[in-house]
């Protein structure tokens, strides 16, 4: 068990400059009624099966997996509703701090945000400078609503 | 991935005779709006994480995973709805099968289900005399069924 912190922003890519490889994500969910998420990644050469919980602030349970990637695929294909996420991942160091950088594609091409982890919710950390608006709060940004309504949809 | 072919049966326990000791299973669900379930399962000392696909005749697609016990607890604590399912399971061997003797408690005390594994859904296998009738199909002995409509409410 673990509890992600995590805060999110959008970013301004030219700002950034080149970016190192990234690593490709592909990601669906099993459909739950509330706001627990079961979600199935391939990350690069590995799989993950993890559970959150609901978001409490920035906040959120995580339980997470390493499971056969031929499992993760399976599952995909038999057990998530709707359509995958998918997104390049990287990874940008600032100050002592990790960035995500998350570029997505699909219905959600366009769409780039950067997300900081932190080790408890007052944590501080350097914003840079191209960071352009936190969406840490905002649900239409959660991996899980992108599915449903899209970026292109927005 | 795996098949999950079973077949489950209610039974005479008078006739079964005394039983060897048995293993001590919690598990609970997190809700999910289809017939897909992932289940949460003490074992024992072991804990396990495990995914199914809707019933197809008395087959099933399973996903399962080892977890920590300390894990399955807040799983069960943070995520899982409604109440656990507890029960005992004997082993019992019969003519080259084991069959999983399963004795309820709480609200479905009193339900007493017999399961055998099968390798096809057309393996042969000999019925034992304590065998009574056979509810492979019956959706309300679903142990997610037997949740929200527990044998004490039939």
């Amino acid at each position: 068990m673990a509890k992600e912190i995590e805060r999110k922003f959008l970013i301004d890519l030219d700002k950034l400059g080149p970016l190192n490889d990234g690593t490709f994500i592909k990601q669906a969910y099993i459909a739950t009624p509330d706001k627990t998420t079961v979600r199935l990644r391939l990350k690069g050469e590995d799989a993950y099966l993890t559970l959150k919980g609901a978001n409490k602030g920035i906040s959120r349970t995580e339980f997470e997996y390493a499971i056969p990637p031929e499992d993760a695929k399976a599952i995909m294909a038999e057990l998530c509703t709707g359509p995958a996420i998918e997104k390049t991942r990287y990874l940008v160091e600032h100050v002592g701090h990790t960035w995500e950088v998350d570029i997505f594609y699909g219905d959600n091409d366009g769409l780039v945000v950067a997300e900081i982890e932190l080790s408890s919710e007052d944590e501080s950390f350097e914003k840079p400078d191209w960071v352009v608006k936190e969406v840490s709060g905002d649900p239409k940004y959660y991996n899980s609503s992108l599915l449903n309504t899209p970026f292109n949809q927005w």
